[in-house]
């Protein structure tokens, strides 16, 4: 069955001046997931069992080419497959361009947005399938896997990074074809971020988030590593259904990493406003057992279990 | 055009303790089918065209990753084409998930089931596209090539292999989001192997086939290779649609391979209970030319021929 | 990230006697478009925005296996992504199959079409997305990117090519599961070319194009290598939408290579009869700046500017 295997290990032939490389990476990761608060349409449903079989795999398709005077240009396409898929199959989606040049990286089509790109944004994040109760709970043009529900949609974003600082600016519109978007507006963004030594501290904004007018959303996070084991951050952000603040930490003893955080969201409609999670990764050397169990704000219990691998 | 090329020998760099790997193989067949008894809807279509071309290009992508311990976690996606895709294009799959250690292997998301595993199944099989009115008549929930029609379609198998001996179990849920199916059940499937030397035994049964309830499928086979060149068998099967024997045989001289079979279906509204067929395989080296013609139980005359190859 | 890389240079590994290949190449290019005579459903739409970004990327997947004998058998599936794509995401397109022997290949499925093929028909495009008013304006059944809009069609193609001549002859069926097509049409072409030293000449005719009955389209091309920098030529095509003459040429200076071209259409209902575009690519050794500004029969300028790379 097997015919064709690639490694690891990088294989670059250069052929003359210029070389193109096409590159399979992803993941791919399985195991249970439990959620005693599944809704449907906003309403929590009891006809929805509550234990299913999770099951993902994420393969990037890269292709790139360096010129002669040493910009890389590129793209990719990614394919992925997820149990709860609406189409029933595994979903291409829009391909993002890039040219880069030192730290300097442009992107066009499904580009990355500088939210989703800024540093420690998802860094409470645990279990199988990294989620966390701290996270920003507003939607935004964030990259797209699968198919665009805005079939004309255009991204661009730049980013600069040097020594310890790095940056981000984002501007995706939900559909380039048309000269008014009417009530929709262009999304913008931006990340501007510090990492040295043990220190990151990260901040980021949007503004009008997946083409509202009017829905802004505003990041602020910093991490401190305290020493080899012992990682601790604190994130804080400010959008339209209220504050979220979350502290989190993780604890590394050999291949066992603890991890946990407690957030407050400030919501008028929340049944509690602390949600808290905690989790534990175990390092097989090849592929992480991830597990964890988080509290919501509608007292809604939420775990998982499971295996991941990356190639 | 030819950029990259990537040759049947495995190519493996490993690195470090823990290996990755993609592969991409499938196969590829064109060539002409003929059938003098189309139908549509279930009844004889006049207007549909007896001979049509066929033409299919198979693709999987795998990828997987070894564990410092040994077990190997992987997964696979297809990509596939057929000339009577109701998409007008290739199609992608759910992905299909597994770890394997030693002669145990656990297939989670689209897993394989039993039945469809399991040894002797498709012995009777002759032609171009690999086709027998000896087969197994009822639907079951196979690895899917293309899209579910259950998108919450969740599947898990485990199979081992010792020695001669080897077994799977498959139970695959047509909606595991669902806390009760209503009318549509679960469908359960084993099977069970023994080959040692020249005799292969194979026994399989799948319980509500496709979600029906009360929809069981009892299988058994047997083959024995008499020589080098002479191979014959037995295959039987109970299901809702009656039962069905099949005797099956393959003659190999050089490069030719010959083939036939007879199969007598129990079925009330058959127009004659006997089918049979008779094909030939030349191996070119490479690729392979099949071809074969087959009588049904509606006394339709079926037949292709053309070429296949693996890649 | 990057995990795989494969490069440039053809890394084959033979295993006996026959071998397989795997291929992925493409090319993604990224730019902006200007229109000022955007249309919908064929009228002048002021809502329509003149000036769009333009991202396409394009990945060819080949599977190819070589006989003993010397036959080669192969395969393709597209995946492509273009920033006007109606499904929002990467397209995959039906595959084609074919087997090669010498000059001789015979092409099954989407098989290329004869006069997409031709010699020169595209020679007077230009800019970055390769477009000309002097193409030939009426639509027949080329090789199909993204699905089918009919689901069954299918196509056959035998190329040949022997020292200065090459021909191919196509027949492409729009749904070869009927027996009559009704008021539809199969679409035949035919090409031959003459190529040697300075001189390509080029002949091609299409019959019952896209399936339209009497929809026939005649084409000749004449193209001359004055010396290393200028090239010129001349395309003549005969349609239902009426005639049209295009005299082209180019200019190579360095690394920038100048295009222009005038072409004359004789349909009625034309703003203007004449059309025009000047154009530049500037090589940067591994990728191409290219730029177009072109005025239509409608009067409309049509511009684009970007970067395209291979890989």
């Amino acid at each position: 069955m097997k015919k064709v295997l690639f490694a690891t290990t990088a294989l670059v032939l250069s052929a003359g001046f210029a070389s193109a490389d096409v590159t399979l990476s992803g993941y791919g990761r399985f195991g249970l997931q439990y959620n005693d608060g599944r809704t449907t349409a906003g309403v929590f449903d009891p006809t929805l069992a509550e234990t299913t079989v999770e099951s993902r795999m994420r393969l990037n398709i890269d292709a790139s080419k360096e010129t002669d005077g040493g910009v890389t240009f590129g793209g990719r396409i990614r394919v992925q497959y997820d149990n709860d898929s609406a189409s029933g199959s595994s979903d291409l989606n829009a391909a993002m361009m890039y040219a880069s040049f030192g730290g300097f990286r442009m992107e066009v089509g499904n580009a990355n947005q500088a939210m989703d790109s800024a540093p420690l944004v998802y860094a409470s994040e645990l279990g199988l399938v990294s989620s966390s109760f701290g996270d920003i709970q507003s939607g935004f043009f964030a990259y797209n896997t699968g198919a665009y529900s805005d079939t004309n949609r255009m991204g661009v974003s730049a980013s600069y990074s040097m020594g310890a600082f790095s940056g981000m600016v984002s501007y995706i519109n939900p559909d380039q074809t048309l000269k008014s978007l009417g009530a929709r507006k262009a999304e913008s963004s931006l990340y501007v971020a510090y990492a040295s030594g043990p220190l990151t501290v990260s901040a980021a904004g949007t503004w009008n988030a997946k083409g509202v007018d009017g829905a802004d959303i505003a990041f602020i996070g910093a991490a401190y590593q305290v020493n080899d084991a012992v990682n601790v951050g604190l994130n804080y952000t400010d959008e339209l259904v209220g504050e979220t603040i979350v502290g989190y930490g993780s604890y590394k003893m050999g291949a066992t990493t603890l991890r946990g955080y407690i957030a407050n969201n400030s919501a008028a409609g929340n049944a509690t406003d602390t949600a808290y999670g905690i989790g534990a990764d175990y390092d097989l050397g090849g592929a992480t057992l991830l597990g964890g169990i988080q509290k919501g704000y509608a007292k809604e219990t939420v775990a998982d279990f499971g295996v991941k691998f990356a190639f």
